[in-house]
């Protein structure tokens, strides 16, 4: 029998709340045998909704919360009205309680405020990031920090490496996945000493689960070149936003080309499922699910304009790291280094005596 | 007639060398009557060339260089190896002679270096920078900097701002173009103090020739929300190849869903005019030229491995922004704003007495 996993749901996240968490959760029931589910939301409008999913209802824990944070509360906002007795709180606190992994498709901030208050301090990380799925010509990459902190030092961009890695490690199944930084192409330029310096590190470490690969570069990514691709917050997210731009870009200029000329809207017609196949691939947001690295345990930030599948995928990558321990992984990989270099600087001021 | 404007060609720079310079340049005198040339290069391999282009011959001065700056060599190598006497240096010294700007398909490194040495100090700017044409979906957009250097306090915004607004002016015909600023959307970070300062410069500004509009996010360069995007070099740089990345990622997934059924292939066949159309569009790489600005006089970097019609498209925007004045228009522009900035210090100053 598969061993049981519960998820914490915050149901009343994202733009249409209990219309998308649930059926989404509903479908993930189908894939995964051993998945629970706490889920938190205001009764309501959970209730009826959730007799209409009797699969999911046996399946299910439910608690009444009587606030819910809203999108365009700030993060100190959701914090004063929120803590102890909103739906996205009482998900992640749930984190705590024993549940595998917490969902939310609730704004970003106030998550990252509240998982931040909440599993912090549990671990030995200097600052958490938020890690992406990106797709790319050779399947899929992890890209952190995709928001959570702005700039990074070289220990901080060390431990996102060590992150990202394991990561990609639940996610696609590789046992040594190849690490790279991300770096501009013109050289004897200044003002990289922290990439730099963490490239060094990564490299003099040879850790045992994760391939320091060198310097990438922005189309690096889409082109797959490494399975983590490691940069600080600011950055991470322009590069995310700015693929997405294109992609939309790319997707309307389609759609108006297509249907230019008869002979266009003949081929566009004929071709359609291409196309939907096409549209569906590149799109970073496509693959739901940023997740919430380097806490004392693990959040999943849902899409807020997400559908049913797209809560289901975030589900399923929460489930799929939460299965591989990655918490306890991250912390035992970054303990294991930290000891290392211990050990080898006593043994050189041993050397120097 | 047209006012006679010269440019100043590198032959020799990028993969193909004269091969597509001069076609690229014979191209563009069919365009522009009042253009000229003057063109740098090895003479064995330039002038048996050139007589094929009898119309370029007459409308241009060749002037032979031994050296020729490799696409390998480092910036400090090129100076090394090629000041004073590389076809890359001639072309941007010649700027200086009279020239109204420079092109060159050579290496990024050793023409910025090239530029700097040989055109800094006759301005006020702090640090020049690297705009781009970046087409978006309501037409094309500057944004800079796209990698000529690592940083920016909020002054260098603001020049970028100024610098950008005017090269906006002299290619998109709008007499008060938009402006945004580069940031993440995520409330209540910090670490963007050089940001927001620059938002609240360019507010209090009230510039004739800028209409700032607050902070855009990276989806928002491929919308074109602004004719004008600033960033510092390393997010301008990554955010440009993230995006050609995600376009050659599209293109790629197009070929392959294409040809994937019969009827996606007859419908491939059908709609490949607009296919073509689709993949010329999305792609900044087809934007050739980024421009130097905040020198004494105007280099344009085309993109090493272009073709003809890629270097003729680089000329254009060279000629397009000479014609304008531009160099001249930045400094206007700069100093009348500080002598504004210097005059109300005055008034306040007095007024505290």
């Amino acid at each position: 029998m598969a061993r049981t996993i519960t998820a914490s749901l915050d149901v009343m996240g994202g733009d249409k709340g209990p219309a998308v968490v649930l059926p989404g959760a509903d479908l993930m029931l189908r894939h995964h045998e051993g998945l629970r589910f706490r889920l938190f939301g205001d009764e309501k409008l959970v209730r009826p909704l959730l007799d209409q999913y009797p699969h999911l209802k046996a399946a299910s824990d439910f608690e009444h919360c009587e606030v819910t944070v809203r999108m365009e509360d700030k993060p100190s906002q959701a914090l004063r009205r929120g803590r102890g007795k909103s739906s996205m709180w009482r998900a992640i606190e749930a984190v705590k309680e024993g549940a595998g992994f917490a969902v939310s498709a609730g704004n970003t901030g106030a998550l990252m405020a509240m998982a931040l208050f909440c599993l912090r301090g549990e671990n030995n990380i200097d600052r958490p990031a938020i890690a992406g799925v990106w797709p790319t010509l050779k399947g899929d990459a992890v890209v952190l920090d995709i928001g959570a902190t702005i700039g990074a030092d070289a220990e901080q961009l060390f431990e996102y490496a060590v992150m990202g890695a394991a990561m990609a490690r639940a996610l696609f199944d590789k046992e040594r996945p190849t690490v790279g930084l991300l770096n501009i192409g013109v050289e004897e330029v200044k003002g990289l000493e922290e990439i730099r310096l963490a490239g060094q590190m990564l490299k003099e470490a040879d850790l045992p689960y994760l391939d320091y690969a060198g310097f990438v570069e922005g189309d690096d990514i889409g082109k797959g070149t490494t399975d983590v691709v490691v940069t600080e917050g600011f950055t991470g997210n322009i590069a995310l936003k700015s693929a997405e731009g294109t992609a939309t870009q790319f997707a309307a200029y389609l759609r108006e080309a297509m249907g230019a000329t008869f002979a266009s809207r003949v081929g566009y017609f004929l071709a359609r499922d291409a196309f939907k196949r096409v549209r569906a691939k590149v799109d970073p947001r496509q693959k739901n699910g940023g997740a919430f690295l380097g806490l004392g345990g693990l959040v999943i930030k849902s899409h807020g304009g997400t559908d049913a599948e797209g809560f289901a995928s975030a589900i399923e990558v929460g489930y799929s790291m939460a299965k591989s321990g990655i918490v306890e992984k991250i912390n035992h990989d970054l303990s294991a280094h930290r000891q290392a270099v211990a050990a080898s600087d006593k043994v050189a001021n041993t050397g120097a005596m």
